[in-house]
């Protein structure tokens, strides 16, 4: 028996998901949900009906999990509460300041509906989360560092093309080589935000537009650029179209910590990403999450859960002796 | 309250969980056991009684969790689910071909006398046996890899000092840098022993010793040296005092990946350590997986567990409100 999942929203991190759901053999993919209009909606997967967003309650006796794959700002606030009344979910919530009221909101109509809904999942918050909290549990004595990057950063590429004569443009948010090595001597230096990461910016401009003025924009624009060394390349639609259409991004956790009676001895701990598409790594590690809400709910469980409360061997679809006979 | 915490043996390890307590507010050290005359052992913590392992058992009150830092050939096979029978256990038992032997051999004390026995708890086993699972979860097509070091072998430190003419003796494990960086690239290599790590010994010879002969025994070893390029350093008794006293160590998990409906996006998950001792380290790994020990049982959980099993959160002194404010 497979695990039935459905997808609800489908952009990037919904594709992702239907692509990962295939690397799975205990997953199945058995809906998706738009807001668009059902009909004009084409997946990638034969046979699988494809519903408007307005009839999933109607599945909620088909679907064991489902997975929520729109936007922290105005989406996943509405829907994480609204799908937990039906449904086992997983949302990549990424507001992190929010994170506590979505919690507490989806939380109590999870524990009311008997369902387990796990918010945040992804690499950051996910996976970067879990590596903080690993490595600061280990070494209580130390100092904490996260860099992203070599990627790209939506939210900066939508500021860029918000200039005035500005066609389109992508951001890459790039760490600095000698910040990420000072830190790994385990010399726990204090960084500034420019000391960092740098940011470089591919645009592309209207015929005739004031190149200078738009550099001059980007690289003052406060909040997006003015704290950060960055870098304008002009190019060509067709130079941004062959070069710039990924959606890489990774990034590094690193944790400096000391032990020893006189704090004598220094140890580092990373964890590193260097990812070809954001959205598709984001979904796998979704996927894997719901897998173990699917399992926790089989035992009874429910209420909301973060990456923090969920046991790992409940990621795996292999059995609790195959793990420890070949992966401990 | 704290957490009241025993340590049975005392060597290098014991040693490093006395002090990874003292970097925790929320542990407290109430007793240490050793097999050797207790009025002999000077510990490092004032005011803590030192008592004949015999003793323990009478001890089952006084103490939440005890540690057991003997070695894994033969003490923690007997001495695991010997003391579960009073305490909840936390050990490190590295041997990995007989990990499930020992934790059948630990789940049914365990589940009897109602305690939680934590065991391979560690770096190998342990943390990096956490990022085997979790990177195989998230990237079901791709492939691991381990390497160790550089660091400091104790098996092999030990086979060097067993050779005729051979005073004393360190060598260290040193992963090939080709080799990570085939890894990293993505191109998921098929890396032989010797192209994975070499070893690098250094040798006190005796006054006189044939070291050509020496030098060609260790090269030879079977299991230990023959099926790696190994390089020989004769040093004097002073210099492999002043510059081999340490046990550092470390070493790399990664996996690399494929997602994407046509296998199109790779990816690299990386988790590395760099530790300047190795004792140390793995005491502030079991130290911390006391602490969700102590919190299983009080939650009414018992058996064997290991890492797969434990969530992250229990590992922390902070609250889960706390951990999903400052660190998801």
């Amino acid at each position: 028996m497979s695990i039935r999942i459905g997808i609800f929203g489908y952009g990037n991190l919904g594709r992702g998901v239907e692509s990962a759901i295939r690397q799975n053999n205990d997953l199945e993919l058995v809906a998706v949900f738009t807001r668009r209009d059902p009909s004009k909606l084409k997946i990638a997967t034969e046979g699988v009906p494809v519903y408007h967003a307005d009839k999933a309650k109607e599945l909620a006796d088909s679907i064991d999990v489902m997975i929520l794959c729109g936007g922290s700002a105005t989406d996943l606030p509405v829907q994480t509460p609204e799908m937990v009344k039906y449904f086992n979910v997983v949302d990549s919530f990424d507001t992190h300041a929010k994170i506590p009221e979505h919690f507490a909101n989806v939380d109590s109509v999870a524990a009311s509906s008997g369902k387990i809904a796990v918010i945040s999942a992804g690499w950051d918050p996910g996976m970067f989360s879990l590596n903080r909290l690993y490595a600061s549990a280990i070494l209580p004595d130390g100092k904490d560092y996260t860099f992203w990057g070599k990627g790209v950063s939506q939210g900066h590429s939508d500021a860029i093309r918000r200039i005035e004569g500005v066609l389109d443009g992508k951001q890459y948010t790039i760490p600095v080589d000698s910040a990420l090595d000072a830190v790994r001597s385990g010399s726990e230096p204090e960084l500034t935000t420019r000391q960092k990461h740098i940011r470089e910016c591919f645009v592309v401009a209207e015929e005739g537009a004031d190149k200078a003025r738009i550099e001059a924009e980007i690289k003052s624009m406060p909040n997006y650029f003015a704290d950060y060394d960055t870098t304008v390349h002009f190019i060509t639609k067709e130079e941004l179209e062959r070069d710039h259409s990924g959606i890489p991004h990774g990034g590094f956790v690193i944790r400096s910590g000391r032990t020893g009676l006189n704090s004598e001895h220094n140890h580092i701990i990373e964890y590193s990403l260097k990812l070809d598409s954001n959205p598709e790594f984001t979904a796998s590690v979704i996927v894997a999450y719901a897998r173990a809400a699917y399992r926790l709910n089989c035992e009874g469980a429910s209420g909301c859960k973060t990456v923090f409360d969920i046991a790992p061997a409940y990621l795996s679809s292999r059995s609790d002796e195959e793990l420890r006979a070949t992966m401990l």
